[in-house]
């Protein structure tokens, strides 16, 4: 076996990837489409993981410690740091565990995340990102989080990705709504419609816009993501002092989020969201130990 | 026939509803789901109305008059009173004939109606809403309305019901959102997070709400209601001048509304929109001969 060698899984709902760390460089990476979901048998999917890879330590992180994975791993509450979380690994055997997710409560508004952590956290202990800094993590579900000292001190989720695929795939807009994203002059318009924080209405223009020939309907998907993005942004901005959004996402997410903070005054920087997980998840390696 | 006697239909996308009007007053009326997704040949519907109702002249308001109903009626722009959808209605033969809808259109920004009009417009016509007011009328769709000179100045539509109705059928949120909504504390509660104009974020609250316990999860289906009824009266007491909401809707969804209005620091009267659909339709009737 290899000195400080082990594997780390990164294993959410619906994806899952499988990294041979050694010596905190990736000597081997694997994706397939068995998440959490697709999963009944975790310690049989482990014996084969392990015989693919190297019969090696495993820490695993993302859904697989929620209550549709494997075992569920309480949450660690913000504020957290790499430390936090490798002091609260979820064991299940004396070389396998799971990272547990982070919470954050103030008074009756709460925030949950899970998977997340890993590469947020290891932005900055990578040097990715500054130890004081807001990062932000688009998807479906949407990160922005406040670090202090290199630690998760504050977050929230907007459900940005998973409101656009709502009004994509159901209800009055879905025909609207086919086209591809595109960073452009619709996204744009979208982002400053976005800002004035009036979602069910602006969402509505849509469809007026079509009926009165207002905007080209080629552009409504644009529109749209700009709108939903551009309101998140607008938010946030309203409610934290940062200069420069650390976003972690790949360059068409990333860019468009970009755009969006752009739009708001404030600057972007777009941070390499694997070299992130890889920095975090060997630093919580050397807990498994 | 009964002098200045007409058939009034309300014919919208899902339902219908059918009066005889005679000296003003409903002499009988009569509802179904024949809305006009339903219906092929309208003509012939028309016949068999006739038939049930009285041979009359027939005035038609709502769906029946868009590009999925029998004819489509270019909308009047606002400002528009009662006068001006009457100069434009849609003929279809000499005594049958559609009310058009009313559009608005500010810079690159535009919103529609149609159905609407006429309870609104009603609203003023019948006395029971102000000449100069604010209107609402709840819905899939909600209007807001500002009335000056007894006419539709201008208007915003928000997807508030639409909004709720997908994330209570599809996505994260739809297992918790399957209660009834009451009016209560969780009502408010929502209003006020509402109130914060951040949607995608508070909708995300809700789940963390119930993975950290911090909600009784029977009540997130009211809190939900609350907070995107709460966000949309926000943004539109946010951008505009009145003191009383007049809000044409039954009463359950009339008492929500109400609630998040006064929430917000203003008064609300809920308007009986049946008696004001009526008020309307019987103005327009006069321009039907």
């Amino acid at each position: 076996m290899t000195s400080g060698a082990f594997l780390a899984i990164d294993w959410g709902t619906t994806n899952r990837r499988v990294y041979r760390i050694e010596e905190g460089m990736v000597a081997a990476t694997e994706r397939d489409a068995l998440g959490v979901t697709a999963v009944g048998d975790f310690a049989g999917e482990l014996v084969a993981i392990r015989a693919r890879f190297g019969d090696l330590p495993v820490l695993m992180a993302g859904m697989v410690g929620s209550t549709i994975g494997w075992r569920e791993a309480a949450y660690v509450a913000a504020p957290a740091g790499l430390d936090d979380l490798g002091d609260h690994l979820l064991r299940i055997d004396e070389r396998t565990a799971i990272v547990p997710g982070v919470s954050f409560v103030d008074g009756r508004r709460g925030d949950v995340m899970r998977g997340e952590e890993v590469q947020l956290l290891g932005a900055v202990a990578g040097g990715l990102a500054p130890a004081e800094a807001m990062l932000v993590q688009p998807g479906t579900h949407c990160k922005w989080v406040e670090m202090t000292g290199g630690r998760i001190a504050r977050f929230t989720t907007a459900m940005t990705g998973e409101l656009f695929g709502l009004v994509r795939s159901h209800g009055i807009l879905a025909a609207q709504l086919s086209a591809d994203v595109a960073l452009g002059d619709a996204f744009l318009e979208g982002a400053r419609e976005g800002a004035r924080r009036d979602l069910t209405a602006s969402l509505f223009g849509i469809r007026a816009a079509k009926l009165l020939g207002l905007r080209d309907d080629a552009d409504a998907a644009s529109f749209a993501s700009g709108l939903i993005i551009g309101a998140d942004v607008a938010a946030r901005v309203a409610a934290h002092e940062f200069d420069t959004a650390y976003i972690l996402a790949d360059p068409m997410l990333g860019g468009l989020y970009a755009a969006a903070v752009e739009a708001n005054g404030r600057t972007a920087t777009i941070v390499d969201s694997h070299a992130a997980f890889v920095a975090g998840i060997t630093r919580l390696g050397a807990f498994l130990s």
